[in-house]
């Protein structure tokens, strides 16, 4: 593997492949093994031209257990911010001996730009690009579906026959969007809820399922809930009337949970607005997976990092997520 | 040994056995055996709500000359800036593999808070909380009296009969209040010097005296003399009149430090204002322990590291500054 | 080599020789060997008064590739932000164990003060101070121009004879500066260029040919030609009348590229104004060596690195940049 640009266009095996090296990982994790000396003497550069703390700190601990050197390089009050091309940028870091680029991108596409251009040979991995993909999200998420369906049988599976419900901005979100093309790759089956304002206009082209009304969604009896964040700098009268009026037709609160199935999970990418998209008791509910998904978000990042990096000659690899 | 909340619940022997161990480190340091395999694979997060570079550099200096990895968490642009709860915060950081979190943060309590809520299990070291604490300070405050006092031969010392004068903002100070707690507890007297507005109302309940003039106070014959920094800020007509005025009757300056007994020493926790709580001869006279302090800290704050992560099972040891 | 804080009293050998374990390290890039223990143990804090993402990732790669450990000290929001003075922080951060300063100041002279003031004893870098000079950028362009000159044959070889033909604001520059100070000691023959308004007054007493007129100057055959960045907050009407105008007079671009001599390079530190000073033809064309000069940077700051904090004691070594 080269890069990690989108989950669009990666195969089914290659997922597979990628979630059964991040259980390796996991397993070395939890065998307190934490530190692999596997990719010592490569850099990894975090090019964040967004602010996503979060993200960034789950990529610098994926690197750093797998004992690369990471380099934080943040746009702000950098040469970018005095102008300088994305081009000249990569190219520098490349220079300056970088191994992989995470990069972090304000504009759908910077990334597959930044792969593809010939500037830079150096991996590249999509860390979320406007609201076009957000690849290593939806393959945390992924794997803790996996996990939570399989356990230790999980090396190899699918996600045949899984029912997935997407619930909030799908209209802004990446996350919605990475998860939509691998979820379906594997064979999961895909709902959509959201407010009609904020499903994209595209939707009849995408292998999914739109409901608006999230308790006919949750009477369908998903196995799977997801919880989009709630950006509340796009909360406003052209996408729906109140944080009010949002959080009682599309939040998850402690009724609906409790009319989930059995054995169905609550999944949110974090980080939450507690009390607007999911209540407390949904979030601190044993089905919820939020932090199984942000301690699968480091194996899944070393994994990435790893098959970018340790790989032998990519020419010899079958597979390309490019 | 825990968590490291503050200094006015630990115990004389834990925190003997700090500054025990504090020397160990700083033997380590001294035979230019800088860098202890000892930590490896543990992750300190350095979780920090106020901007502190001067703290935040010395634990990441203590962590890294104990190979451990540290990830620098700064609230500002984080999703902490966006609302997030310091529970989700705090857990996303275990999550992503913490070990050990270091909080600084601008309410009193945030850190007892964090480590006592059930929120986590990996270990909490306050990095100063509000007007409340700073535990690692007042460790290294005392490291530093214990070395100057008793050198080589300082292991398995406390303080007794050691007299302290602790002189300036007194109502604001988390330094003041943490060496206040630790100082008494190894049986140091400690005196407290400041303006009648900067004494807090509750100090009655403190096992210290208050006096009002510093030259009646230097006049006593302290062993310590420790000159707080006055925050700029706070200086308005609340609190006193001008800063020429405080530097007159406050400030330690070449007359009063010449009328200090002749094994007396100076202390600051820094950063310093020159020329007004304290004037460049004091700060750079053989009395003061400026620099002493600063390298002191690390090994202190190795020593807190060492013992939070590297000890045996928390529940069979004896003490537990919880 | 205890420090190095400027070229101008950096002597012949002494530049050869740093350039020299350069070429040792780049070499070891290049074998992929990319992580060496050398200073293994040593803490190089980079300490930035100014911005410069650039600079300051150049010599975190160079300590990081040396196994050094690398804290990374911004000015902003930092206790020197409250006001702290050069001597305190510096001997603060020389307390945590810094073994080296890297600092970038916007004063000219910053660096020497620190160094010779007898404030620290740790090695002291200058990465840029005000409009005063900038000496590892002239190193690692030395260097560049010696590799493009002599392949694998450059060790121990000077420039003489060289013609290095710079361009652009050589009144604000402290890479001009630093490069004709360097390039005159290897032996070089050094012509400006620039308008009137940004030439130093005192160029008279410095070793070189000042031209006004770009064309003449390429005409006369440079075998380096250097365009240097333009700032763009000093582009106003004191120093030249509007953008468009510069990049007509001093600009290089495709017509002129194509008049240069077929052995001669483009040089530029970056980051690039593309189409202002220099047109994306020059800086993509195989004259240029903008890359390989920001890969040369790392190469450069090793060896300074190494030759600060490997070397023997210091008053053994013949050469001293002091």
């Amino acid at each position: 593997m080269r890069n990690l640009l989108d989950t669009r266009t990666l195969s089914r095996e290659d997922a597979i492949g990628i979630l059964d090296v991040a259980e390796d990982m996991a397993d070395t994790q939890r065998r307190e093994v934490k530190k692999l000396p596997t990719l010592r003497g490569k850099t990894v550069v975090n090019l964040f031209f967004e602010d996503s703390t979060r993200t960034r700190i789950s990529f610098e601990a994926a690197a750093k257990r797998l004992s690369a050197d990471v380099i934080n390089f943040s746009a702000k009050g950098s040469s970018v911010s005095k102008g300088e091309s994305l081009q000249d940028t990569a190219q520098t870091l490349q220079a300056m001996g970088a191994d992989a680029v995470v990069i972090r991108h304000g504009a759908s596409g910077a990334p597959r730009t930044l792969a593809t251009s010939g500037w830079i040979t150096a991996g590249v991995v999509n860390a979320g690009d406007g609201t076009h993909e957000h690849p290593t999200q939806a393959l945390l998420d992924a794997f803790t579906m996996r996990k939570r369906r399989f356990g230790s049988d999980s090396r190899g599976r699918d996600l045949a026959g899984v029912r997935v419900t997407i619930v909030g901005d799908i209209l802004h979100s990446r996350v919605a969007r990475s998860n939509v093309w691998l979820l379906t790759t594997l064979g999961a089956e895909v709902t959509l809820v959201a407010p009609a304002t904020l499903v994209p206009q595209d939707v009849s082209a995408w292998p999914v399922t739109v409901v608006y009304d999230l308790d006919e969604a949750i009477a369908a009896g998903p196995d799977v809930l997801m919880m989009l964040r709630i950006q509340l700098e796009r909360m406003n009268a052209a996408y729906f009337p109140t944080e009010r009026e949002y959080s009682r037709r599309w939040g998850l609160d402690a009724g609906r949970l409790h009319t989930l199935g059995p054995d169905s999970i609550v999944m949110h990418p974090g980080p939450m607005n507690r009390g607007l998209e999911i209540s407390a008791d949904a979030a601190d509910s044993p089905r919820s997976t939020v932090l199984e998904q942000v301690a699968n978000g480091v194996s899944v990042r070393m994994a990435v990092l790893y098959l970018l990096l340790a790989g032998s000659d990519p020419r010899d690899e079958k597979g390309d997520a490019r």
